[in-house]
């Protein structure tokens, strides 16, 4: 890690783990050190619990079943039904526990904060110590796989200030943030039985966030997700059938055809995919062959900082719309997605990059999946990658 | 076709293919015939269309794009941003053309309908007749392909109120209904190049459905969809590594089991899959391999009226709710979708079945698509198939 940041481990009371990354003083040069404890009276989240009758049994973690139809793991994290939604601002979880504030309910024992991370109080994935991670038959059926959802889920916030999005933030923060996500790849690509690391955002309530303040989540999966597995196997026949690689031709066609580039950096390219799916959508590569985040130069990361900000303020240009009588622009819903090479043999195949889509189809209207989405995978999109590319371009300020 | 039903085809005044399914008398029995002209001023929707300096070009059809990450087929269908949205009772162009009706708005020639079909005015797939269909290069870029999107939509209006439901019928027109998808069925799997039809309803505002005029939608796709090749993959696997049939397997395995059935006929089962992954979900599939509607016996339609509407009732049950201080049910949103088999070699890997599923998760919650599942195609499942098949079978009415 560039030395502008200081990370800080410790753990939450319930026993999660928690980091600071620190970019101001007085914590980036050591002089202050961050508040290592955490007051609140939570149970360590592995201890047994009670049921109905009063007797102690060991406490389970989430599962996923293998579908037999489509070869795709299904997680089951029922648990998370009761996670916090969308709670008032003086029950925000993710605000610094500052003089006066409702600590009780929140997750950051410090006053203030760079930017933290810390594993998630209600995670999708999650391994319980000491549950042996084995496949088994559900219902004594062997055409039904049954596992322990055996991954590890974490918050990522991206500052302190609730009303202060990523889109707001200077370059210097963004910066913080990749050495946050670059961090916890490398980490959480070193557990044992994980398979894939990513860092997404879901921003936006049109796409169901249940917490406002600023953030994003990073999943370590046990297993290679399906869109992971399906550029893996386009890559491989690719590779079969050309000699080449799939990741560097794409981008170099579309820095041939030119049409749909949004932004050319040294390190990067910005551009609309050439079969995009959304009614918003980009996709930012770099020009090196690179694998994960934390695989980055120092000078790639710099320059991503950058980029990433001019792409999310693209973004929330995208749609004019009049409020009050004035012109103004709508701050879009999107998800960020970063697709990372797995772990194993399959990693020389993938090469590191973001997609960024939107929901939005235009102001008052979002694009729903319908039967041929979400029935059969088969997407119908309403505008064509050149419009969004024309509109970007238009937007787009360097 | 049984005999109790009656098609008559048509055409309207722009060349679409129009089709009334007749179960009532005094259309059945051919006592009076239907309507067989349009007298709207519409033009042929194949003729040329003339550009801003008024010059004659041919009018072009909806496109697809291969993605060269994933390997599917991305359709891009422009005109339908235009198409009709939410219109006033007066302006639905499903309804028929009723006495003082607005019917120059509406798409129904005749005075009364049982159950029509016709060709969607807003297709995403659609044949320009002597456009040849081939695929090319995009951008003269060999990483991707394009082709015309030529298969057809058409549209299945259930009734002629808008305020009755599928789920209001009665088992004799959902009879009607079935004998409807399975004739469209067969006549679009003959047309040369389409690969596979796919009979499906969206329901419910929530999940972005345009006109609440009861309706289903038939697609017939010139390519194979993400999740049927999936599951012909996943069968091809299953015979190779067992010797046996993925389907029947899956089947026989959740009888035995006997957790998740809500319903058994003798030639249906009805229950909710192993491995779920929306809020609620339920397959129904016929004990019989059969590959589509309408290889469906007599004896099997009429069963699947009846279980059709029952499993309807009682998604409808799901969610109890309170309004104006009576208890009453929460009338869920859900996409209704039909897999068949594709035409050709693969055919003989699949088997017909039914998937019902809603985003509801909650009264006053839905489930979202966030950065695993519409990222990652990672889905996470909020809730368990034992815990949604409790409270169907609790509200299931024979």
């Amino acid at each position: 890690m560039a030395a502008r940041v200081r990370k800080t481990a410790t753990k939450l009371a319930d026993g999660r783990d928690f980091f600071y990354f620190d970019d101001s003083e007085p914590y980036v040069s050591g002089e202050k050190t961050r508040r290592l404890d955490d007051p609140r009276p939570l149970q360590n989240r592995f201890a047994p619990v009670k049921d109905e009758d009063g007797n102690e049994k060991p406490v389970t973690g989430p599962t996923m079943r293998l579908d037999p139809l489509t070869g795709e793991w299904v997680v089951i994290a029922t648990h998370r039904m009761n996670r916090t939604f969308l709670p008032p601002a003086d029950a925000n979880p993710l605000a610094p526990a500052r003089p006066g504030a409702a600590y009780q309910d929140g997750e950051i024992p410090d006053t203030d904060y760079d930017v933290v991370v810390f594993e998630n109080r209600f995670p999708s994935l999650m391994q319980i110590p000491g549950e042996p991670v084995e496949v088994s038959d559900l219902d004594g059926q062997s055409v039904w796989k049954v596992a322990p959802a055996a991954g590890r889920c974490e918050v990522i916030c991206f500052g302190p200030d609730l009303n202060r999005n990523l889109v707001d933030m200077g370059p210097s923060r963004m910066r913080t943030v990749i050495e946050a996500w670059a961090d916890r790849t490398r980490e959480l690509e070193r557990i044992e039985g994980i398979k894939q690391v990513f860092c997404f955002e879901n921003h936006g309530e049109a796409i169901g966030v249940t917490l406002h303040h600023p953030h994003g989540q990073i999943y370590a999966y046990p297993y290679i997700t399906p869109r992971t597995a399906s550029m893996i196997r386009q890559a491989r026949q690719y590779r079969e059938n050309t000699g080449g690689d799939l990741f560097n031709d794409v981008l170099a066609a579309e820095l041939r055809s030119g049409r749909r580039i949004v932004d050319e950096s040294e390190h990067w390219v910005l551009y609309v995919p050439a079969a995009s799916r959304w009614p918003i959508e980009m996709h930012l590569m770099p020009k090196r062959d690179v694998k994960a985040l934390y695989e980055l130069t120092d000078e790639e990361r710099e320059e991503l900082a950058h980029l990433y900000l001019r792409m999310l303020k693209a973004g929330n240009k995208f749609f004019e719309i009049e409020e009050g009588g004035q012109k103004t622009y709508l701050e879009i819903p999107y998800v960020m997605s970063w697709h990372q090479a797995p772990v194993g043999e399959e990693r020389e195949l993938m090469r590191l990059h973001m997609q960024l889509h939107s929901i939005q189809r235009a102001p008052g209207k979002l694009k729903y999946l319908g039967g041929s989405e979400s029935g059969m995978g088969a997407w119908i999109s309403d505008t064509t990658p050149e419009k969004i590319a024309d509109r970007l371009r238009e937007v787009y300020e360097k």
